[in-house]
């Protein structure tokens, strides 16, 4: 008699499904890899309470061991306290060391200078400031900085330069959204998280749904076929996707190509850094 | 009767010399473009007092006109005075208009918890801090933030990385140390500017060369023929340098490859963010 199908495994529109088990092969090996060869056996990691951190988490877990995954708590005086509860208790689950660092000093030492600065240019420099606390703390902890931005997240810009978009190593850059679900599901991470509406936690009762415009579902769907599958505008509008979302959703991958990349160069030199003078990471060993 | 040359002229290498009059043409050219073609008129600058940050300067007020390039010191408590002083003439003397903010109170509320920090790790977080409010005054100003990081740094990975090597578009970053210190003097920046023992001042009497353990006119010499021309070690030997100092400058690089590019992503679909999905930054436009 067949398995009967999980919650999300109903959930997923079948274009997006990912083979669980391979995912988990290829992105813990590569972890374990990458943190290897740089000479290195530990990763440092800010965890949420949020899905993508929490799956980053599980996979280094699998791939280093849960006492190499230092799990760093940075939350903001406003954070949801809710939040915090579950990236402590999914720590404790994956039997990983937890650091806590509260930001509010350092951000409220800022923004008293900058008093009418909007609730976006306050998280931005949340953001930027965890990324230097987990810079900051890889020295003492002899660890890499590993990521936790999804493919979605990437591919519309919808993060921080410099900030939670920041990393030495990402394991959830290739997984749009849906599949990190998916795959979070299959690592056994706790349904409260899984399912948990997701938020860049930057103010009270933001939603990424409600800041993006539509459902991530339905994002991913259209991400697949205009990335993954290099399909046409048209063809996307064909298959049955509102023609003002496709264009929203094609202007923001387009203008947010900059996050993506290294700063530009002007070319003067036989050889330059980024254009010409550019080998893979391992170069030369 | 030939102009006498100048100290600098005399100083230069020949195989480092460039044609001052066309890179000056070259890099406003693109600093123009390429803040223009962004939808913007400004930028933001961090000022430091040194050479590379007054140039970078310099050159974008020849592209965008002085008051569109605002230049923002960042001091630290124990930051010299001379070097605030310095860049404060230098952007009186450019026409640009300058803010001010002094790093301190962030820098302190972090270390206050990290006290036994070294001071590497301090300098790190604090170019970090100087990157994530030149990011944070972007919005306002609604400016791009120029880089200042040179060649030589880039290469050598002598530089934070989401610190001071961040920026949306750099115009040094195919010129070496030498290179940028005989554009300045073309450029009629201060000779107190243009000579200054070349320091990062994450604390006092650090200097570069020290650093480094090599001059900065015998290290370019070197990067020229070893990345500029793709000579090999043993020709770089033959060439006069020592043994050691090729072995170096070498590891420097290789070691240093992460920070030049963006977080590494394992592949798992058709298209990958910078692996194959990797248009130039204008993609669609």
């Amino acid at each position: 008699m067949p398995r009967p199908a999980s919650a999300i495994e109903q959930s997923i529109p079948a274009e997006l499904a990912i083979d669980c088990p391979t995912v988990v092969k290829v992105l813990s090996r590569f972890i374990h890899s990458e943190v290897r060869r740089t000479g290195f056996r530990r990763v440092v990691i800010g965890l949420s309470g949020g899905v993508d951190s929490a799956t980053s988490a599980a996979l280094a877990c699998r791939a280093l061991g849960a006492r190499n995954v230092i799990c760093v708590l940075l939350p903001y005086r406003t954070s949801s306290p809710g939040s915090l509860r579950d990236a402590r208790r999914l720590a404790r689950q994956l039997g990983a060391p937890t650091r806590r660092i509260d930001i509010s000093p350092m951000i409220d030492a800022y923004f008293r200078r900058q008093p009418r600065a909007s609730r976006v240019r306050r998280g931005n420099k949340m953001a930027r400031e965890r990324m230097s606390i987990l810079y900051d703390l890889s020295v003492p902890e002899q660890a890499l900085v590993l990521g936790t931005s999804n493919k979605t997240e990437l591919l519309l810009g919808y993060g921080t330069i410099h900030g939670d978009m920041a990393s030495a190593l990402n394991p959830l850059g290739d997984l749009l959204k849906t599949q990190v679900r998916q795959l979070a599901e299959h690592l056994g991470i706790p349904r409260a998280i899984v399912w948990k509406t997701a938020t860049a936690d930057l103010w009270e009762g933001q939603s990424d749904e409600q800041d993006l415009g539509y459902a991530y579902r339905d994002i991913d769907r259209l991400l697949a076929l205009l990335v993954g599958r290099r399909a046409a505008a048209a063809a996307a509008v064909a298959a049955g996707f509102p023609r003002a979302m496709v264009v929203r959703v094609t202007m923001m991958i387009t203008s947010s190509q900059f996050k993506r990349r290294p700063p530009l160069i002007a070319k003067l030199a036989p050889r330059t850094v980024n254009i010409d003078f550019r080998y893979p990471r391992d170069w030369g060993r």
